[in-house]
């Protein structure tokens, strides 16, 4: 680590990291030269890192964490259930209460007609799961040909070899290689790709790249469109009004399946449980983790249809599943998660009070000389760093929006930085007071990012 | 369920099944008509149902459980973290104590020369990050056409959509598709496929089918051979003596990298912490998974050799990770985990008394007249079925080895059939006792199954 450390332990962890560990997303070279800051504990919306160091998480883990870090309930459920069956699969006929009260429950919440729940470890495994459910689902209704996936440039749908092929992030594509049948249409970004269009006419034109597509793949080789209800980890890229109504009208004219990648948007992330219901779309399938659990534990799953589930049910044997699908303990987790959702009333305090707060807050940022937009749903915000306010003109090359992303960790908050864009999504249960502290400390970071980028 | 139940609550678990959970592996209209068998508790090497059935687990859950059911140390280990730091990534240049702790414990154990891990929340995605990381590699090496990964069939390597295609099971490519530069070549199953060769002399020739499809692909297109040491899933497949010595000699000769797929066999399995020990393979690569927490919570990984690790440190970004790449809950259980394993000296036990135990009792099923060949390393066993013990010809199209696996259950015993073999893979504390109890049981459903089958 290139700064002085308080605790010599910061030093002995840093040592095993550049000795053994390989973490995702990384370059090691640099992660080596600068060592691992290292969080050692957690508890509501707060971190501490192994120097003392106490830092609001504007992220949520990784967009995880609704209930918040100490939450004992959830602890206590993962202890019960390890101590009475830690695990147990459920191929071969057999299965166990908690995945099936989870089941159940999740289909209580889901949107109307979609009652069945196939369980992975893992969004990713949602959508590798999904990729192989799909084309069964086709094949068992005669028609094999349709095998096509339509994602979208800048969408994330995972990080197996099917899940960066879903996704639209070239360097993904560029390590591992793209699978075939998966095809592309831009992604609904007004303020980085909407040149003079205005934002409704933009969405409008994106969400005509669908229909493009469909006729040019050809509509009895499509199988599938999947998307984000807002992209995440493409930075968190709210579509324009225009774009989901006219998506609905272009998916009712072809029979393709519709798939909503929940991930992120999913267990109260936009204060309703999940983004379809937000916006009013009717996915055939969607992919669920991260809230699922509130990240204490892996889990994810795919929600089904009825409409996709009778088809399956005539099919014979599916041919898929992991060890994990369904684990015990991570269902006893879920279960217990989604009773504190429920019953602590959080979906309507993020609905009714801290959703409209963050964002009127947050849009108090636009007016900083850096800031071209702020924009958000829910708990879900973007800031843009710009050099030109009007124009939308970037720094380019000059990496500013991890310049913002240091000061950021460096003055107590997480905020991630997507090229230059500035993401959160904190847990969903900040308070307000919480909300003006993260606000706070976001302009402190942007005056200082703004210090350095402009000298 | 066909049959009566004595606990109205079984009926009740079952419909949840019925109108909402979409288990693995299965085929969904039958089971709505039969209903799942529910396992509600565990202790031990035993489970019971919720009809009050003791059952004797011969597979560990999934070949996971290798400290048995009702370690509470694990269940404390989970608890304990949970409510100190229950997630945090380890994206973006930070880490938490319990993955850096767990990276170096597990580059103890692993092989001279395998210092390195990087984290996912399965075998399944081990595998993945295997293929997108060993392309990288070579891309790093400037051989960006080394893209061919070799497999062999009926290996098993997970069921995302890359796993599927790696792992040589027909079933699962005819559902999702084979992506493109995989190739498989034949497995060492002799008593399957070897026809009137020696078991040694079909080790060679099996062997000798690398070196065949290495030089029909072309050395500088292959990126990497990917093999189980023991094929767990494809039927415990033992290979001839012959067959490692062979296969080493072969890549001894080739630029390319070897990967074994450790997530049956690692973590004791064999007597040896990886089954690559007990062969004297020397893999760049292995994936791991299941025993690694003894299934309690979920957890993968991939080790990574120095020599690896060395180039990926000069390879900028690596484009890939999960959410729960080194899960601070799951480390904390590993870490737990794999003490019990050294304290309790499991592993030695194994090696030096129970796995002996096991083989020469497994071994005396070998006179049952249905019974073509028992075989078997470690505590991993597996009973051929057929129709005439000198000829090997099978009962085509009986499901005898269905047959089989449900008086097994009716009786007290997991055993699982793939095809007509029966395989076993209890749990790494299984007593000697349980041994005899479990040799005993298999007798009596051999029996069963043979007035079944033979009228």
């Amino acid at each position: 680590m290139s700064k002085q450390v308080s605790n010599p332990q910061t030093l002995e962890w840093q040592a095993l990291s550049n000795d053994h560990h390989l973490a995702p997303f990384s370059d090691y070279k640099q992660l080596k030269e600068k060592g691992p800051r290292i969080i050692t504990k957690a508890d509501g919306v707060y971190l501490w890192d192994s120097e003392g160091n106490k830092i609001l998480d504007g992220m949520a883990g990784l967009w995880c964490v609704a209930v918040g870090y100490g939450r004992d309930e959830l602890a206590e459920a993962a202890s019960k259930q390890m101590k009475e069956l830690p695990f147990y699969n459920t191929f071969f006929m057999t299965a166990h209460p908690p995945v099936l009260e989870l089941a159940k429950v999740i289909a209580d919440i889901a949107p109307v007609g979609m009652n069945h729940v196939f369980f992975t470890g893992s969004g990713s495994e949602g959508n590798d799961t999904m990729l192989r459910m799909v084309r069964h689902y086709w094949a068992i209704k005669g028609q094999p040909q349709k095998k096509v996936i339509i994602g979208r440039i800048n969408g994330y749908h995972g990080s197996t070899v099917a899940g960066a092929s879903l996704g639209g992030m070239q360097g993904m594509h560029d390590q591992g290689g793209l699978i075939p049948d998966i095809v592309h249409i831009p992604q609904p970004y007004w303020f980085g790709e909407g040149g003079d269009m205005t934002p409704d006419e933009f969405g409008i034109w994106a969400a005509e790249q669908l229909e493009k597509k469909i006729l040019e793949v050809g509509e009895d080789r499509v199988a599938a469109f999947i998307a984000e209800p807002i992209q995440g980890a493409g930075g968190v890229i709210i579509p324009p009004d225009s774009y989901w109504p006219k998506i609905r009208e272009i998916l009712a004219k072809y029979d393709i399946l519709f798939v909503a990648d929940e991930v992120i948007c999913g267990f109260g992330r936009t204060g309703e449980w999940f983004g379809s219901d937000y916006y009013g779309n009717s996915p055939d399938l969607m992919t669920i983790a991260k809230g699922l659990t509130s990240g204490y534990i892996p889990m994810g799953g795919l929600i089904v249809s009825d409409k996709v589930a009778d088809v399956l049910n005539e099919g014979g044997d599916f041919n898929h599943g992991f060890t994990y699908s369904g684990h015990p303990v991570a269902a006893a987790v879920a279960l217990e998660n989604i009773r504190i959702l429920r019953e602590e009333k959080i979906l309507e305090r993020v609905r009714e009070e801290t959703a409209p707060y963050l964002q009127k807050r947050l849009r108090e940022l636009a007016d900083h000389p850096l800031v071209g937009e702020v924009r958000g749903v829910g708990l879900l915000g973007a800031i843009e760093l710009v050099k030109n306010k009007q124009t939308r003109e970037r720094f380019e090359g000059k990496g500013v929006g991890m310049i913002c992303r240091g000061h950021c960790f460096d003055n107590g908050l997480i905020m991630r930085a997507v090229g230059d864009t500035m993401i959160i999504s904190p847990p969903l249960v900040i308070s307000k007071a919480e909300i003006d502290e993260l606000v706070a400390k976001a302009r402190k970071c942007l005056d200082l990012t703004a210090r350095a980028v402009l000298g």
